[in-house]
């Protein structure tokens, strides 16, 4: 690979991309290009932009974009449509964001010329994967830079004498080294390493920063209504909201009732096993009420399929393949069956949990008619069920007479 | 089908089965032996004896086992290893008891030189199908009755007059009908109907029996840890215990805490949605232990893989087929899984929910040299990632360059 | 079910829908309205039409319709796009025209006012099923009569008699016996029973009647090239030419060179396994010729979710399934993985076999650049490959790492 | 790494490998130790005992080793039973020979005390995938040294320029480049390379070597019965052989008529598209022969189990993961459908192809009594498929009511 002439770096304006920022301009003394996203992690963005001006980053060079709706309209909405999950529990919040990073990465690139992308992922996670996959997906002759995998600032003393004699500030609280490391946006928040590499450890209170301890929770249970069009979020008791807004509301809501902490030891791709807590407050009641509202609009032949293409969908994701044809096709039979799952979902939060209680839909599949103790009104026969047993039942019966007669019965 | 001459009954002591009892007597003229099972659903089984006697049941005719170990250890602990849910949520408490009721009818048909059994489900659900797969499958030649679907006493009326016809005692509470019909078992409490379906309607406090409301459930959260051995629990806190034991343990646990209430609409094989309010305390438990100790002791191959066909697995128990090539064939696949899932775990039990916090195996995959954010002293060379990645992305940068050229680019 | 009104037929104009449309008149005293399909099966269809006046169907009551381009069009070739094959060898040619009769049925009952459809399948087949999924899946309401599974002409004598008693003409080849049964359509012609009942007996030479004995081929090969556009063949030998006279002219190859010929035992939804022998000269070919198109256009991601999807696919359309969400979900999928499915295949036919040899793409994938023996110029490092190894490997080092410490070594 | 001191390698006796040896011992100065299999492919083996004497290896260091047998039984055979094809064609025969290979030069190094293990296949490949997943996966600390990664003999020239500064002897016909790559074992045959490079390009007719032009094959057709035991080959026309004879006499007959050429596009693990031609005669006709045995003893939820995951197992063979939980986890699936794959197939072979004309068996689960057309005596109440019908139809009537209501008719 040619040493790039300007490279298009993800940076949150903190220590670490600070440091990256300058080390590119050291290194293959390139021009930078920065790009910030507010993908709804809570933190103020105009920082970056005073930081990169003061690391010499032109003006026009810095770019800082809300994609929050973005974010939850194009890629979390379709991927809960899903009920997507990793390994039974991991609700992907970090992998869902890196292929909308990468994808503004490649955007500017093409649009200030650049010919690389960087980023400040480690070459021990999913994350470089993710971001890297994705680049070469929408660009295949972009180059991508990862400092972490190439430099020698390979502990905590060096990257700080680095920034130092770069004159890259550094606030007091990163002086000493976080006791785990975080990632966040409105999707979730994820906690590692460090404090939480033993997985036999319980991990400290502290570790968990945007939900609520359920100890602390309220006391009284909050019902809300979500409403749904053709398998997304569209409102919440009544009041039609855009995508990210009814995310953000959603974690508000799980966040007051300490609701989607998740203590989990995962699969990397790279091949090793990693511990994270994750908190998802808001996607965990969406799951919960996506997974209402399909019991009701959706077919046993459309569910029963979607659930066993699923963990190959929440695989995708997790690995890093969201711009991927087979990702692609997924969707398209995901989407497909969502053409009906239309409704409100009544849901109850407390101390930690969130249980649907009751779900209905002009689009209904559920008929009182036919399930009803009651009198039926012929709508149902039940010697039809005579039938249908016993014609699934004969290949059983043909196999046990076989092996009785193999057996010498 | 010629009439049955000698009929095995599986029979509850309670009205209904009473009913069938009298029914099969005089609709058919038949000899009656009865099965009355003790599969941990709280009752007592002596009135069972006391009645069958009553309606003139022969003592050598009547059949009264505990088989809660048996349950535990041959259909409750091997569905348990697979991380068996239907449709998501439901883990199938009332579909897993079916075929082991069925295979001692059949048992109890060959001893007693029976030629039919019988079975008080209705025509609409699926546990007449789960009875008679199983029976057929394990007896092709065998004769099942499904009075439900044959007989003409299709209103309560007319059942309580048949009753008194034929001297049945029908206790005052059974004068007026039940709110909502219940099963129960030591996996789980099931109630439908009735007050149940409007799926639009939240359930009534009263319909939830065994689990106690989560607002009433200890202020304080408990903790437990759980052993496993090769994907079963052996122990709790460090005692070892029987497989119906170690389940009826988490099942207090459980339902102290308000955890396993599931309110729910399932597909039926039978091609209809139903509601549900399902309890499941200590499954709802074992569960989230299972996948906790699965998380270090289990490779991500298997892992997925398992992950991939759970849902067929599922369906196959919720359809009644246990007793099939399929089912078989996927329990050898998911045992041979489990071959290393032994350690411990350590769960949060609080209000409603259950949490994994901590785990820890001799058989752990997990290794802190390679996943540490520290120096990992050479165990992983993060520059192979690099590679891992260019060759991973290799077709998606061939499938970029295809659809740029074809488009004209 | 109260008894039909108007029902339309599905009428062949041969002896056995014959006697079907005179039963429905006499048992049921309804409107008989006849649907009549070029499917194909190389029969004269005017013959039909004078059978049914002569049986006293009004002339607007008789339809007869050339359905072969919506065939091939909107049935064959969707389900070719997916490799679709049933138990690994069959190619579905009875299965996929089902559905699309029932479409017509239905379609007819609605233009004529119709309340009910009948099908001459027997009850212990697929077809019935076939037909009556459809049905009901495009028409809830509808009534279908399926007269094999109601009347008491189940023997060759009373269905004669029948016949003689209602003026029904009977060819003299039809007196005695047919010595196996025979379905065809453009895609395939099937024949069963009989002479095929015993399958370790050779099937007799005369069954086969589209496709000249191998033996009999001629001794040069012959050399053809498909052409695809999006999945779908559209050319021959550089011809443009429509679905139906594509598949047409396939099978005029493939008869001519003996290739199709499967002699077979099968799974029926009903639940035994038959024994048919299927010709399908063209499908084969065009099976072939779509796999040889896919190499170099569709990438393995895209691919391998296509093929382990498949046989799903081909179950459902094999059990009759075509009118279902989750057949239509497939499709989804399948078709967004068409959509680079374009280019040209090269086949050589001689005496029964068929292969590809070349082809070639403008939106090929192949990259002589990366695959070549020969210096590549730096498209690929091999480099990466060690990278790649190596982390693809991490999770088995680890297993044989702990596995090893387990076992005490 | 650390530089290996003494190494184990697979040894052909050929030009490459003979290379691979002495720089071996230049570069790394370390001992070797040479592994030579005889897999099938038809070469002696003396030859390369004395070429590697030549060369300075030890006549202790020398390990010869017929390992067809075992080859067939522990790797051949356990595919077949899964009737493993990838991409819909290939049969896999260069795949199952690399991890039989890797397993013996990790036992050969363990007995030997080397601390590293060689191979010659290029970094292009998938074979350097298999051979080093398949050592690391047995033992996770040994060394894999693969020259083609690390060297700089990088063109014809320079190889032959290291020859014969060695002392190695060049044959004539090596001087020039061999027009294709071709590797053998008893399974298969395979070509790739040069005059293969472009898929557009027909294959010349001088890249067959083992199976003769269809052309050629005998005029009249051949008959063969082969017998089955729990799903493996035990006997051609009676004659019990042991694995290893039975391929290799299913080879003559399949060579002889011309059957099991491929001329084939396929997806490589590392990213690429490649073109093979492959030439698997007898394992085309075991192909043919498991899947006509398997028509009457398999049972359609078994058998539609084990289609559905055959392209996941295949998947895995090809890519290397033979020593992997998931791959031993899918082989105790796919084992546990074979209990009853046992009996007799009789084949057609004739100018290309082979066609299963019949099979019988003791574990025959097809009933003449339910499938004929004729009287059944009562084994099969056509009545149930009213029942049957009726009941999968419910929720397509249910989906279309809804249907229709939404769109507001």
């Amino acid at each position: 690979m040619s040493a790039p002439k300007k490279v298009v770096l993800a940076y949150s304006g903190g220590l670490d991309t600070s440091i990256i920022l300058k080390w590119l301009q050291t290194e293959y003394g390139c021009e930078v290009v920065t790009f910030t996203a507010d993908l709804g992690q809570g933190e103020e963005l105009e920082p970056a932009r005073e930081k990169a001006l003061m690391l010499g980053i032109k003006p026009e060079n810095i770019h800082i974009v809300d994609v929050r709706e973005e974010f939850v309209r194009d890629f979390v909405f379709p991927m809960f449509r899903a009920n997507a999950v990793y390994e039974g529990l991991y609700l992907l919040g970090t992998s869902i964001a890196r292929p909308l990073i990468s994808q503004h990465l490649v955007r500017i690139a093409h649009e200030t010329g650049a010919d690389a992308v960087a980023h400040g992922a480690t070459g021990k996670g999913n994350d470089q994967v993710r971001f890297e996959l994705s680049a070469y997906a929408l660009d295949p002759s972009i180059k991508v830079i990862a400092p972490w995998r190439e430099w020698d600032l390979t502990s905590r003393t060096r990257l700080l004498e680095f920034a130092e004699a770069n004159q890259i500030p550094i606030s007091k609280d990163k002086r000493g080294e976080a006791p785990f490391s975080v990632d966040a946006n409105l999707l979730h928040t994820s906690s590692e390493g460090k404090v939480l590499e033993n997985p036999g450890d319980e991990a400290p209170d502290y570790v968990a920063q945007r939900i609520v301890a359920v100890e602390d929770a309220p006391d009284t249970p909050e019902f809300i209504e979500v409403g749904f069009e053709r398998g997304d979020a569209v409102s919440i008791n009544g009041e039609a909201l855009s995508p990210a807004t009814i995310l953000a509301r959603l974690n508000d809501y799980g966040a007051r009732h300490g609701i989607g902490l998740l203590d989990f030891v995962e699969n990397r791709f790279v091949g090793m096993k990693s511990r994270g807590v994750y908190e998802t407050p808001g996607g965990t009641i969406l799951l919960e009420a996506h997974r209402g509202i399909e019991q009701i609009t959706l077919d046993s032949g459309a569910g029963h399929l979607k659930d066993s293409i699923m963990p190959r969908y929440a695989e995708l994701i997790y690995n890093g393949f969201w711009f991927s044809p087979e990702r692609e096709a997924l969707q398209a039979l995901i989407d497909k069956t969502q053409e009906h799952v239309t409704g409100m979902v009544k849901l109850k939060l407390y101390k930690g949990s969130v249980r649907t209680v009751a779900r209905w839909s002009d689009h209904s599949l559920y008929s009182e008619a036919h399930v009803t103790f009651e009198d039926d009104a012929g709508a149902y026969d039940q010697k039809d069920a005579a039938g249908f047993i016993r014609l699934n039942a004969l290949r059983l019966k043909l196999i046990a007479t076989r092996n009785a007669r193999v057996a010498g019965k």
